[in-house]
């Protein structure tokens, strides 16, 4: 995968999943199916490495029924920071048996800091083969925050190009409070406009043969008619939409954040799809399976005929 | 300590150690002295395993220099992430250590997400009581990002009130580009200073007897003119003020960060401190914890001065 610049990567694989969902892998113990859980109790106790145990299971599960439907997975790194080492053990090697499927990992961290520190977390997520040190392990891309400046952003932008791994910037997010600093209006636009044109510019610094860059943005599905205005500020970056499913967006919210070509953005359901099998009452593993595989074929549908409406479908 | 407010038991602390000062626990692996290296190698190999037994043994080298000279220890959550669940598990064991040896720990994790993901951050730093599969562990506060706007906020601030911990939200920080966003002029001042009115009711919310909130705010002390804008925009909110020392602050620049009381402002040094040792070729386990308790020393006298010079020194 190394060779291999980062959205070209993306867009060959959404091209030949036919789909354009990201799948967040963001598990609540209290959610997780309870054949896991018993066997997590029986085998570790309650405790951090049981609950480690138990989010792996299912991680493993969700994959294995997903892999044939979606490109793309996206552990969001607070779900494990609960649990410490052990939680960050299974974090790793959510990752590592995700990649081994063939699925990017979109590592949903938020990072950002102080350029010393901002290299320090890029090195941690894209890994760092000066470091003797440091056990390989690498994520395919990251999502950052942009509240501390170019100069916290340019580590992370500079680590990304060298290493043909992706960032998705926060510019609009999918919160209803989202609004509080990223809406406010300066002389030139919004915040979250003056950072989708720092965005811009870094994606113009490393544009694959897809057109579409290694820098990318998160902007909400919430937000469906800003969509439209950032799609235009960043033609070449790839669009993170949260906020499809349980935070309400759909497929028609989020057709705006696609280019014509039918690309450029990756819509993306946590809760919604990996709890699927709760409204079902499936309480084997076969079912669990069925229902979350239902749910992203759900999805992707959804998505596909949005896109198929307004002719920007690409199969 | 679960029982006293997080301001007062700050303020208490400081007034006993004589010290307004914060060292940052920020490891290097190729800056930890060679005799621990080795040891390390030797042990574990080069591996994170390796690395985090030779950042866990530096740590508690520099916490035992340096016990008797500050309360408080802030250990950056980036230099651990390099090195995945055995960092992480080298972070929580130097919790607990500076915790044992009296010390307070601020977590700079700089976090910040959505409603439902910063409950889980908070719960991944604050513990969860009603959460029976997690292993209990705490810091006493937590550094946070305000991009997302308020509703990303609360769920911090509500966490922090009910288990006396504390908060500090990023207002404006130290780096040569927080101006980018932070300095950005609005109809109602600049980004920076409407965080920090933020930052004030939310710090209105919870006052201890020292009369500081357990809300308090990240303040750079590279921007010293604003330092004093900044305290009078939040006056219950302790300030975290990085910057001193490798960065180019000095004692004079962060008096402004303090009230009249010769509280408020907690001094942060990482680098210049705990690598203190390199200056002075430093080769046995005692020369580097001299080394390292001098800077210290000389850093506590140089803030102490500057405040005395104004009469801001309570001791």
């Amino acid at each position: 995968m190394g060779n291999v610049h980062f959205a070209d990567r993306i867009c060959s694989e959404i091209k030949k999943k036919k789909s354009h969902a990201v799948i967040g892998l963001d598990p609540i113990i209290e959610r997780v199916p309870k054949f896991i859980l018993e066997e997590a109790e029986q085998k570790l106790g309650k405790c951090d490495e049981g609950a480690a145990f138990a989010l792996l299971t299912f991680n493993q599960l969700i994959i294995d029924a997903i892999e044939s439907e979606v490109a793309i997975v996206k552990p969001q790194l607070a779900y494990y920071e609960i649990y410490g080492a052990a939680g960050i053990d299974t974090y790793w090697k959510t990752v590592d048996y995700a990649q081994k499927k063939g699925l990017l990992v979109i590592a949903d961290a938020k990072r950002g800091d102080i350029d010393s520190t901002a290299n320090a977390y890029a090195r941690s997520f894209f890994g760092d083969e000066f470091n003797e040190w440091q056990t390989p392990k690498k994520v395919d891309s990251l999502t950052i925050n942009p509240y501390l400046g170019t100069d916290s952003l340019e580590p992370f932008v500079q680590q990304a190009i060298s290493k043909n791994t992706g960032l998705f910037i926060l510019v609009k997010t999918s919160n209803p409070s989202s609004g509080d600093l990223q809406d406010v209006l300066t002389h030139k636009g919004s915040i979250a406009e003056r950072v989708a044109k720092l965005v811009h510019n870094y994606a113009l610094r490393d544009i694959g043969t897809s057109g579409y860059s290694s820098v990318g943005a998160v902007v909400g599905a919430t937000y469906p008619a800003e969509q439209q205005i950032f799609r235009e500020a960043m033609p070449h970056s790839l669009f993170l939409v949260p906020g499809y499913g349980t935070q309400g967006g759909k497929g028609k919210d989020i057709t705006n954040a696609f280019n014509s070509d039918g690309f450029g953005a990756l819509i993306s359901a946590s809760r919604s799809i990996i709890f699927a099998f709760e409204q079902e009452e499936a309480s084997t593993f076969e079912q669990v399976q069925l229902s979350i595989r239902q749910a992203v074929k759900v999805m992707n549908n959804d998505i596909n005929m949005a896109l198929r409406s307004i002719g920007k479908l690409d199969w």
